[in-house]
């Protein structure tokens, strides 16, 4: 059995090694350098790079099962893996602390006027008088309340925040005071002084938030968008910030990435831009073959995966 | 029986005239409007202006009580309060909310490089690269194990933090996995990463840290003071941050406040400083009002007080 990893993963190949003397694994730095007898007798493969195409599949002939060393899946070709009979495991859960790590400190600067003061303290001015609102009696909404949400909701509520979530189902979810259906959105948005979208990309949340839905909300509504930058096209969230039709946002991820220069983003006084980093973390690849090595020892006695496992037909 | 408040209270006077009928109650803007013979037969006092002094309280014969509306008490005569039996309350616990918010806003600004990207956001920079540190794995130390500690320990549990705390019995107290006696804090700061001082301002508390502390504590170490500039002279943290003794601090209090433009920590890269402004809050009076109405019942009961009341001896 021949496992390829298309990236380098350090300490974690020879534990990899260690722990399964039965498999062969071949370690690349980047897919270029894959030789094409490894691309055609790979069972499984261990990837987050883009390349990874229908033309690729077609090659890999083997392929039984990728591990996606990341959480959003969208740039796989998923229907040519379902034709193909290749599982998809990913990365989920990984990215949770730090994504909960960026939402509150996006809140607290917004909240706590970090760059206002900041700028204060560059022009060596002392105002004592400044009084700062408080998240504690604010209301936080999640767009998705899966694990990340659920970790970051925990930790709000541990502020004195209320919590509500929106699912495709209304399930109730740990950490939620209120869990709605999605579809129901424009019935809900008025009870939230925050709105967080944690959604992946799928077929189902691509450009799902349009300009009626940001003129549904409240005009000191702080958007926080941490999931895919397509839940939104550019220019809607342009307008909507530009028409004060909500306070402020803070965007991670946008429609098209990496960010041009030139996005009317830059230009708008009311949004703090981060450049999809929220994920980035010292132990995410750890962690990521962590699962890995769950999967690997499930597979190679029970022939099945079992953490993980990405529906191909939902995209998450 | 005569209640002086020397700041309006807004919509909390109408509130205390209804609640206690009985009472009579004068409100004015400022200390400075207070009549003599106001002053002169005050039965209690509602305060938390410095020009509370021996003078004053040598003028206010019939005083029995002060509800301060702060927490530090460190501007008043305790001496004198003792000498004359005057019992003194405080507003402790109104602030622990906005503290807390201010510390995680000041400990994520920090972890998730947040004014570095926005140096980048500002030069039209689209670095994906860059990987923040998480604070789920650090360990957070507290001088003081108080109700203010005691709320923000619990979330840096939350979020995944050791949390360590000091005080002068080294008593367990809620939300702390360790807790040490405070003069051994040599001994301990090698194991925190982040130092938060909370501790009140009182004789065993004022210039507390001297320039061995900040030897003693790691390289790495982030120091955050939010409880009384006293603890430190100005000249040794300066010196210690100069020195790369710790690697930053989040400054809120001063040895001398107002903080002079002249200071020498405005030329220092690394440190953040805000006005000693994260005890303002929008609801601090209210909350202030709901102890003394607390108090007041008991007192007009019983001839005694329940909630805040200040050790005179202890200065907190």
């Amino acid at each position: 059995m021949l496992v390829v990893s298309l990236m380098r993963l350090g300490e974690e190949e020879e534990r990899l090694k260690a722990l399964f003397p039965e498999v062969e694994f071949e370690f690349y730095k980047h897919p270029s350098y894959l030789p094409d007898t490894s691309k055609a007798n790979m069972d499984v493969l261990l990837s987050y790079h883009a390349d990874i195409d229908r033309a690729f599949i077609k090659e890999a002939r083997n392929l039984k099962w990728i591990m996606w060393y990341a959480t959003g899946v969208n740039a796989l070709p998923l229907e040519c893996l379902k034709e193909n009979h290749i599982a998809l495991t990913n990365a989920k859960g990984v990215h949770a602390q730090q994504l909960t790590e960026f939402l509150f400190a996006y809140l607290l600067d917004d909240y706590k006027a970090l760059k206002e003061t900041y700028a204060e303290q560059l022009n060596k001015i002392y105002n004592h008088k400044r009084t700062t609102p408080t998240i504690a009696d604010q209301t936080i909404m999640f767009l998705g309340t899966g694990k990340i949400p659920q970790s970051a909701a925990r930790i709000a509520q541990q502020f004195g925040m209320t919590t509500i979530g929106l699912n495709t189902t209304g399930h109730k979810a740990d950490g939620f005071h209120e869990t709605y259906l999605l579809k129901d959105k424009f019935k809900y948005y008025h009870q939230a002084d925050i709105i967080v979208n944690v959604l992946p990309e799928t077929e189902k949340t691509k450009y799902l938030l349009t300009s009626e839905d940001f003129k549904q909300m409240q005009p000191h509504t702080l958007f926080i968008n941490l999931g895919r930058g397509t839940i939104v096209r550019e220019k809607v969230l342009v307008d909507a910030l530009k028409n004060s039709e909500i306070r402020k946002a803070y965007l991670d991820v946008f429609e098209t990435e990496p960010l041009s220069p030139h996005s009317e983003l830059y230009h708008l006084e009311n949004v703090v831009l981060t450049s999809h980093i929220s994920g980035n973390g010292n132990h995410n690849k750890t962690q990521a073959t962590e699962i890995f090595i769950q999967n690997l020892q499930h597979f190679l006695n029970k022939g099945t995966l079992i953490e993980n496992i990405v529906d191909l037909n939902k995209g998450y």
